[in-house]
């Protein structure tokens, strides 16, 4: 399985990913499931992926493609050369729904998942940022006042943190807090989610990475979060009055 | 959907279900979950259900025919007669898989889930408080000191928390706030789980029920202590360093 969140706040961008696969119990592997792509002071776009891994690794290859060929004067719309963010998404769509159309029929008749869900946010000049959830059909929704946050993959365990403390005006360094506690979280409760993440930040109108960091298992600054989480939860906690204490 | 969650500490058993069915969105009930059973003195029992309805019921029922037939005089085998706990989950899971033989082909046929679990929980005189897990096919596994809880329908959002605080020598007080703010979590995060509640906790060696209460939306007591979590979360998280403040 897999866990990637990523937050659309007033401020800017967060995004966190895990890196575990597993095809059954007894093949597990690490996967990068974060991917960016950056064109300095014009537009910076990241891509989180869960679901079916061949069919996720297969839309950026694709991506990846035509960037290239873009870059050798073919004349090819890439993400890093479409009009919009919403044309972003949409391309990223395409390639899922092609994909799909390739693979999806076999992988059923093989009994296998042929389920895939992307997370695409980023910002171009003269644009504002903006996140996507992009799903298997090629579909996709945005990222909302009401709902600044999406989720993919073993997203219950992380859910109500991210209820209790994101909102549209949540400021960038609690939004980081808040997703390394959302992940924490799930990866104490879900053997299918594990280390090491992949964490990102984009200030809004920098068009730039503000942090792109793998955070590894002996990370000090996520080991103390989790401690003091874990100490902070636990006293919040014993200072709770019973039921009926009154 | 359902929320149940049961604890089995050394210092007894706490039990919390929430009281919301649904079958799709367009068609929500309230249904007791939880069932209880005192022979004062000898021996208390409860159960709790996740899963399609109409055989958790039905498993219920077919235990309450045989004790009405115990009580006028009939030999037969109940769970308040039973020689042991395990006896009486094995009993539990007969019904179970009566229930199954009848129905479940037909469930599948109409597309319908043919899914349960019920949690067994009690003491008789003579023995030790047990926790035990009713699966569909009647099998059944036990709680242990290194898994003192068991969780049944959705379960995930309301894991984490139990994960953190609940070891074997939890105080029964420190339960029934965890099973309560595990309860709080999911009711948060999920629509398919709803008030009521119904809360029960058993002391070990007493026989009888120390706390048996519903719960109803206004409670005073429910909503101190899930405001009070909610400002005691908010505080932890807003006094956390962040991931480099080290």
């Amino acid at each position: 399985m897999t866990y990637c969140v990523a937050l659309r706040l007033e401020a800017g961008l967060v995004m966190l990913a895990d890196t575990r696969t597993n095809a059954g119990v007894d093949n597990v592997s690490r996967f990068r499931k974060f991917y960016s792509w950056e064109a300095p002071g014009e537009r910076v776009l990241c891509l989180l992926a869960a679901g079916n891994l061949s069919l996720t690794q297969g839309v950026v290859t694709r991506l990846n493609q035509d960037i290239r060929r873009a870059g050798a004067g073919e004349d090819v719309e890439t993400v890093l050369n479409a009009a919009s963010m919403v044309r972003v998404a949409e391309i990223v769509g395409e390639r899922m729904h092609e994909l799909q159309g390739r693979y999806r029929d076999a992988l059923i008749e093989h009994g296998a998942e042929a389920h895939a869900t992307v997370l695409v946010a980023g910002q171009r000049a003269g644009g504002i940022h903006r996140l996507f959830m992009v799903y298997s059909a090629g579909n996709f929704i945005e990222a909302t006042e009401d709902t600044p946050f999406f989720q993919i993959g073993e997203h219950k365990y992380g859910k109500p943190i991210l209820d209790r403390v994101i909102r549209p005006a949540t400021p960038l360094e609690a939004g980081v807090k808040a997703v390394l506690l959302s992940m924490d979280s799930t990866l104490r409760s879900n053997l299918s989610v594990g280390m090491p993440l992949d964490l990102a930040v984009i200030r809004a109108g920098e068009l730039g990475f503000a942090l792109k960091r793998r955070i590894e298992p002996d990370d000090p600054g996520f080991e103390r979060l989790s401690r003091g989480w874990a100490e902070g939860l636990r006293q919040a906690f014993d200072a709770l009055p019973g039921l009926d204490a009154g």
